[in-house]
């Protein structure tokens, strides 16, 4: 079997947007394979999971340089491997989450987004002004004590930016008011952010920034379901 | 001007995926047109808000059955109701959020993400032991007291499934865990729920129910946004 070839970093420029964004599902699709003791996989199994046809796995597959042989398949740690290369993961990113209501921070954090994907969540800074505590710090598996408000009152993001400059983050989780979202985006870019994940509600204009940006707008993606909804629901179509 | 047809439902069919997914985007932006008293737009104006170009803006309208007068524009109160007409917002459809854990649901019901798009939070299902109480009801304007664990302990989403059949709900947001997937998009099926909103980390099998899915996996956009950076920082290309 060949093994795939993850160290060629420039075949990384070559990848499709739509390899791209198939890798983290890939990523998750193996690290259940593991889990189950599934050491060797093939392109048919694995399109089953993706929800896409075998020979679209293999071409993905022969973007990162290497492809298994027919009939004998992958070995599923190297595929693993090598798929956590091109993303990233031994990087090691680290992150903070920045929120205007502790509940959304304890909410993702306590859903292990960060831990199980090898991205080391740091701190929270909210701007609760200190009337919400996590009520078991253990259960919701906080990386620590969220930091709160100051007695100066500076905003979250101001604190977070100071925090990211001095500690050389990667990534901010950012969920401020949107009227603050200009502020925070340029705090956190002076601050050398490599990423904003973005929940704020409004778009952060990256055409200034070498930042990548996440835009998440759950209104609009709520909106999107409700389009669904209504679109299968026209009368005289079949239901 | 030519008003915005949005009587023909048989054109909401012909919408190609692109032009559908741009629709919430397209609502918001024409709401915070409205917001500051603009109630006139050009494509050129909509292209900047929705970066496009003006021509892509002016095809999509074509979609929705009307065009603006060249150089006149659009009357932003009309666009903006044909496009929730599009969407469904006349239907008030009605949801509730079943989560392993409150945490989750303060932090989506605290942001208004329902309310502010036309859509009813009626109830939150949790699986919580009582343990977490919100801090205050009224600053994170939860529609009321969440639903908790009952003494006969059945997971949220068989109390939910239970409670929408009665309240023929509309909309159920899923944040279970990844176990209780499956078993909970059956109940909720055969409690003809219309769309699933699944934060639970498990992709729901679309096939066999005529229900509308829109999988939502936290650790995969986190990822996403990791290999945008690691592709960012290839050494030896401009940063």
């Amino acid at each position: 079997m060949e093994k795939i070839n993850s160290d060629n970093e420039n075949l990384y420029k070559a990848l499709p947007t739509a390899v791209k964004e198939r890798l983290p599902k890939y990523y998750r699709t193996l690290r259940t394979l593991i889990g189950d003791d599934i050491l060797r996989t093939r392109s048919a199994d694995l399109a089953r999971f993706m929800k896409i046809t075998p020979s679209q796995v293999r071409q993905d597959f022969s973007y990162l340089g290497g492809i298994g042989n027919q009939g004998y398949g992958y070995n599923v740690k190297d595929l693993y491997s090598a798929i956590g290369n091109v993303i990233g993961i031994p990087n090691n990113y680290s992150a903070v989450i920045i929120c205007r209501r502790a509940g959304f921070a304890l909410a993702l954090a306590s859903d292990q987004c960060f831990s199980t994907r090898g991205v080391n969540l740091k701190k929270i800074f909210t701007d609760d002004s200190g009337d919400f505590t996590p009520p078991d710090p253990d259960k919701y598996k906080l990386p620590n004590i969220a930091e709160r408000s100051t007695a100066n009152n500076d905003p979250a993001y101001l604190r977070a930016a100071n925090y990211c400059r001095e500690n050389r983050i990667d990534i901010a989780v950012l969920a401020c008011d949107k009227s603050e979202t200009d502020a925070a985006a340029i705090c956190l870019a002076d601050a050398d952010i490599k990423g904003i994940w973005n929940f704020s509600g409004k778009e952060i204009e990256t055409s200034k920034k070498n930042i990548c940006i996440t835009d998440m707008n759950m209104p609009d993606i709520l909106l999107g379901l409700c389009c669904e909804i209504t679109n299968k629901n026209i009368p005289g179509t079949a239901k």
